[in-house]
């Protein structure tokens, strides 16, 4: 078997054999298949497609390249929750403390953002204090003892996922649904959760922004959970518009505080959709009673003790965040209408461009700076009137976060809100 | 202007305008684009394709990536060749000697071979002495002085070229009119030949195996090289069979000496077919005088006679080629019929296998090893007949030689001779 031949087979659209890909995934992880063969194959798999079993055996190799947590110590029902990756996309913060209150156990390991996307560790860091790199005995105990845990991955999860993500990034194929499944599912299958559910996010600030498209991706994704033994649920939503209307590390994290002291905005609706299929999948509760358990879990006021102690016991100080020197500065609209369309990668951009993200993997973040939308699809805005708040530390910042008003289009005719949910998948 | 938009435009089938283009092999040069970078960009044109702008640009950006040779002190009309590359093509050794007898002016830099395709250097080479590295002042001096100088190509030449070619192999994005084209073309236009005539192989042991996609190849570097200033044609000739009888270095030396001698074969056939349109091109000849004024040089012996002192001229000890230990030893075919396919390609694969080519860049050639094939298609052949001569030095080779038997294909039904000579694209 050679490389060329596996990369000739994809580039005339021939489906790829089990130990074909297993040949590929092992020479990535060994050193024995060059990068540019690497991305070769990545470019005609992204062009030329993958059908479910070349996609399940990619996944399935990737999976097998590292480590297997069997989390044997937690007892209880293991729940994970993953987010394709949007802009002020801050449910994990709302979902994990509410499932924890009603007796799961949050198992979760997270990533950084890259490009218009934010990270949950990076928000994370932006507490003073806080650990995101817990060694597996000590994730593990925290899980048993409070419910949650949220960390890095060890390097050694999905040796194979991090060469082909770096790769993906720099190579222009990263908007592929067999190489999106298959990064996804081999971390997730890598862990022994009980229950997962997926929010995939379709729209202008998502990785796809096709909705078929998207819908077969989380099909796909949910098939691949469901093979693998897990109770899987994918629920569709909307990255049309930036979810939370804060956008930025510190931000997102005061945003999610908001929701678990009972603001209900869009972050309430969609993490409440999050939570409600877990407790539907794990059996335990019905339609009736899973709304219900949600609202009480924050109306009680537990789901924010329950975040604060996961704080805490991950070495957080406090839930007071840093702050931005210029904070809430207004952005005033140059138009007048009804908002009918928000940009809303490019706002994920700008963000990243402010200090808040990374181009590069290796670049530093400012975790205070960021925006507040205050206008949505279908508000009808005076000229002069305030678009969003910038928050910055200095006027270069605050120039960039002036071009936000450039990322919202006007219509003089009356526009329907973004649908926020779509469908769940099963 | 960065690359993975570059990358990210091709992927959607856009079309690259020149500083994009340019933008690229600058960086390909100056190694500020990651050879992963470039490889999933090779993909991307293989897959969706170049228009004739993009294509032009491509070449003129990689031919100004280096030197441009003037030739200044070579007086008279100078004249260039090259093949698309097949199995027992040889003709460069019967065609620059007559063209040089007629009095023009022969300045070829030639390449090595690789995989399945042999190298007019490594040919060349199997001569004992042959010089096949003459420094520019020498190569011009040798040409004006006695008519024919080839050479390699100094790494200042195309050195884009250099690294474009060497991914391509490695990446299975060597089938791509683009990137041949470009290839090809860019290394001809630095060159200040006045006329140039392109052999362009079509068929099983040729880089395109499509009658419509190679003519279109063809048509694309002819029109290139008229917009330069230079005369141009394109010979259209069938690679469905190995061109000449013979096959491997040494004896592909023999078998252009024998046409040069007066055998009229194959090889004598498309050498004069590529010489007729170097001479019609000239203007200095019609359809009724150059094909007599071609054979008078091969019947005067005056080709000869010139090839030889090129040879010599080059460093070469004499026309007596290095033999192989075991000579001439028959292979029998174990079928009977008409033969009715000959796989070419995995001729000249095999012929690389005995150690009579490359797999990798840095692999020795064994100069005498080889095949002469003694029955084309057509042909009926009883069993036990002899169907080729194998030229080996140790029992491995010829055991891999033995192999060549599972190389043709037999029917009961006569079969029709191949067309040698498809068309001629002006």
């Amino acid at each position: 078997m050679d490389i060329i031949n596996i990369i000739e087979k994809k580039k005339f659209s021939q489906k790829l054999n089990r130990e074909e890909i297993e040949f590929f995934v092992d020479g990535i992880c060994s050193g024995s298949i060059a990068d540019y063969q690497t991305a070769a194959l990545l470019m005609a798999i992204r062009l030329n497609g993958m059908d479910n079993d070349e996609i399940f055996f990619l996944t399935d190799a990737m999976k097998n390249s590292g480590q297997i947590l069997t989390f044997d110590s937690i007892k209880g029902t293991k729940i994970d929750k993953h987010s394709t990756g949007g802009v002020g996309d801050s449910t994990t913060f709302v979902i994990t403390p509410i499932v924890a209150v009603l007796g799961f156990k949050v198992a979760k390991l997270s990533g950084r953002g890259l490009g218009f996307t934010g990270g949950t560790l990076d928000k994370l860091e932006a507490i003073e204090g806080m650990n995101v790199a817990l060694s597996q005995e000590r994730f593990e105990k925290q899980v048993s003892d409070i419910g949650i845990a949220v960390s890095g991955q060890s390097a050694n999860i999905c040796p194979a996922d991090k060469i082909l993500y770096a790769l993906r990034d720099v190579t222009a194929t990263v908007d592929c649904i067999p190489l999106i499944a298959s990064s996804i599912m081999s971390k997730k299958l890598a862990v022994a959760t009980d229950i997962l559910v997926l929010d995939v996010k379709v729209g202008d600030g998502s990785l796809l922004n096709d909705y078929e498209q998207t819908k077969k991706l989380a099909q796909i994704m949910v098939d691949m959970g469901k093979q693998a033994g897990k109770k899987v649920a994918a629920v569709l939503t909307s990255m049309d518009e930036p979810l939370d209307e804060y956008i930025g590390n510190s931000l997102e994290v005061e945003g999610a505080i908001r929701v678990l002291k009972g603001e209900r905005n869009n972050l309430y609706k969609v993490s409440k959709a999050i939570v409600k299929e877990i407790l539907l999948l794990s059996g335990e509760f019905d339609e009736e009673n899973a709304e219900k358990a949600i609202d009480d879990a924050i109306d009680s006021g537990k789901a924010y003790r329950k975040f604060e102690e996961f704080i805490l016991a991950q070495g957080g100080k406090s839930l007071i965040l840093p702050k931005a020197k210029m904070y809430e500065h207004p952005i005033l609209s140059k138009c007048e209408g009804y908002v009918s369309k928000i940009h809303t990668r490019d706002i994920g951009s700008l963000n990243m461009h402010m200090g808040g993200g990374r181009m590069f993997k290796d670049d530093k973040i400012d975790y205070t700076v960021g925006m507040k939308i205050l206008k949505r699809v279908g508000d009808y805005v005076k000229k002069g009137e305030t678009l969003c708040y910038a928050y910055v530390n200095n006027d270069e910042q605050l120039a960039k976060a002036e071009t936000v008003v450039d990322l919202f289009e006007f219509s003089d005719l009356p526009q329907d809100k973004t649908k926020l949910i779509y469908e769940i998948v099963h």
